[in-house]
């Protein structure tokens, strides 16, 4: 059985596993990011989780450990050629971190560096809720807004390896600033915090009955996990804040549907635990806005691989490019 | 010398001419598009027009005009494998037209039928601004905006064919309503219609003594052609309207440039003849906004076929698929 090792370098965990050619995941790792590290404790201590599961990987499909190839998943812009993380929302003292070279000096096994994003759609595409489609869009739905697009099974990465990033597509473009710099994007439309700030709002400043029951004390702050259970318990201002930010979301994936022509958009990220509170309003909006006929909508899907879509998307890229040479560090 | 002929029906007038495989014109025709005419008729008009150049062509080439392969540009939602003008703006009352098959019995040659700014960025592509680029975006702006998306130099389609509707992403979601049904469209901002409406109310409701020494008359409305003379000339108020229609578009194309991650945008339509009034304020908002390092930011461009392109795109692509069997209607 062919395997991989995967991980997702996320803002507050690193997931890590083996993960198999059918996408399914054999172990998994899970390890604190620390933000604040040094780029060289983070590679000490992610070397350490991934060395381990090389030696797993390498027992289960009999070959070396040198032999199995790591993919890992990293928000931010990554130049995947090389290897390099160029900026990280959820690194942020990193600036252009060899990251790929590193690991694959320590690991001795092949490194394939990507977005998180990318790794996301690659994963639902190849073995989750994307699989069969043409035209694949995806969305990482939490307090940053990922994308990534898959064309015939393949991702789309732009010139620099960069392409995807519709979470930054202007709604507003004399909006509120956003954290990329510029002006009224999607992401501060749909994000977590706003999808919090839309709540307090329609609360009027507070958490309602239903709300508190679902969070541990009541400093504890709302977040779209505990909204999702106070909206699926009843909760009127919940609902409505999903309602609104589905619609938030179907004009932007309007827009998206009439530049790509997609037969497939699968959303992801913890925002899409809410399920068809947000999924519906987004459907009927994107229906109401794209040009092309209502009976030609691309299908809008949740995630089917879960948190790990990530882990198993970098880990099949990478197994992938077993023989291809198209790692960004090792060989 | 391979050739084919080629045409763009637009709003006002249909283009056509002989074109080379090099994509030079050398004959090239014009005739009124008539829009409320039957598809009969228009079609009858246009097979005349078309069967000429098939004869010249067919001399050109030393070949039977029925080995001359057509391409065929057109506003709206077009169905190129079946050769069908689903909806087109300039053909308001066509319907689910074969024009492909129509064409291609009166005519005898095979006939491509594409979306117009979809020949648009074929052209600019192959045979103008866009010759080498990865991955080229093309934008025709006018009293419509289209958009179309060549990557490695093959048009990207999506799964209808309809990919490419860039002037149809909301830049304001509660904005105005568009042509195309949705609202806020970035056509809403940058088309012909508010170039002008901007003009006049920066001029105070009326042409400056600038502007109208380039109208023919006081009733003549001002168009963005005439309105690029007076900028020339110094009207401070034309001037202040590209650059303020130019950061408009500057900050849908740095949306763009985050999904895409491309490394050429060519525009091209009337609205382009404004040129650098229009193309530095774009440049500066797009560079301002994208989340990608400045130093790497794609070559923003005009088109270098001038009218022709659209003609000379869908003209290349027919010889392209010459052998291929990928035509709209014939063979």
């Amino acid at each position: 059985m062919k395997v991989a090792v995967g991980a997702d370098i996320g803002g507050t965990s690193i997931k890590a596993a083996v993960v198999s050619v059918l996408g399914t995941l054999k172990h998994d790792r899970i390890l604190p990011t620390r933000s604040q590290d040094t780029p060289e404790d983070t590679v000490t201590r992610l070397a350490d989780a991934l060395g381990g599961l090389l030696l797993e990987a390498a027992r289960i499909a009999g070959v070396e450990p040198r032999n199995i190839p790591v993919g890992i998943g990293c928000a931010g812009l990554i130049d995947t050629s090389r290897g390099i993380v160029q900026i990280s929302p959820n690194l942020p003292h990193w600036r252009d971190v060899p990251l790929g070279a590193m690991l694959a000096e320590r690991l001795g096994s092949p490194v394939l560096l990507i977005n998180d994003a990318n790794a996301f759609v690659l994963g639902e595409g190849r073995a989750g809720a994307g699989r069969g489609a043409r035209v694949l869009l995806g969305l990482t739905l939490g307090t940053g807004v990922g994308g990534g697009i898959l064309l015939d099974g393949e991702l789309f990465t732009g010139v620099h390896g960069w392409a995807g990033e519709m979470g930054h597509t202007p709604l507003q473009i004399d909006g509120e600033k956003c954290a990329c710099g510029s002006y009224g994007c999607l992401e501060g439309f749909v994000g977590n915090r706003e999808i919090v700030l839309r709540y307090m709002e329609l609360a009027g400043g507070e958490p309602t009955q239903i709300l508190k029951k679902f969070l541990k004390d009541p400093s504890e702050q709302p977040t779209p996990e505990t909204l999702s259970l106070a909206a699926r318990a009843g909760d009127a201002p919940a609902i409505e804040s999903f309602r609104q930010t589905g619609r938030y979301l179907g004009a932007a994936l309007a827009g998206f549907v009439n530049i790509f022509d997609p037969d497939r958009i699968v959303l992801g990220g913890g925002v899409a635990q809410a399920g068809e509170l947000i999924l519906k309003p987004a459907r009927e909006m994107m229906e109401e806005r794209m040009m092309f006929p209502q009976k030609q909508h691309p299908e809008l899907c949740l995630a089917a691989l879960g948190p790990h879509a990530a882990v198993i998307g970098a880990s099949l890229e990478a197994l992938n490019r077993v023989g291809k040479n198209e790692f960004s560090g090792g060989a």
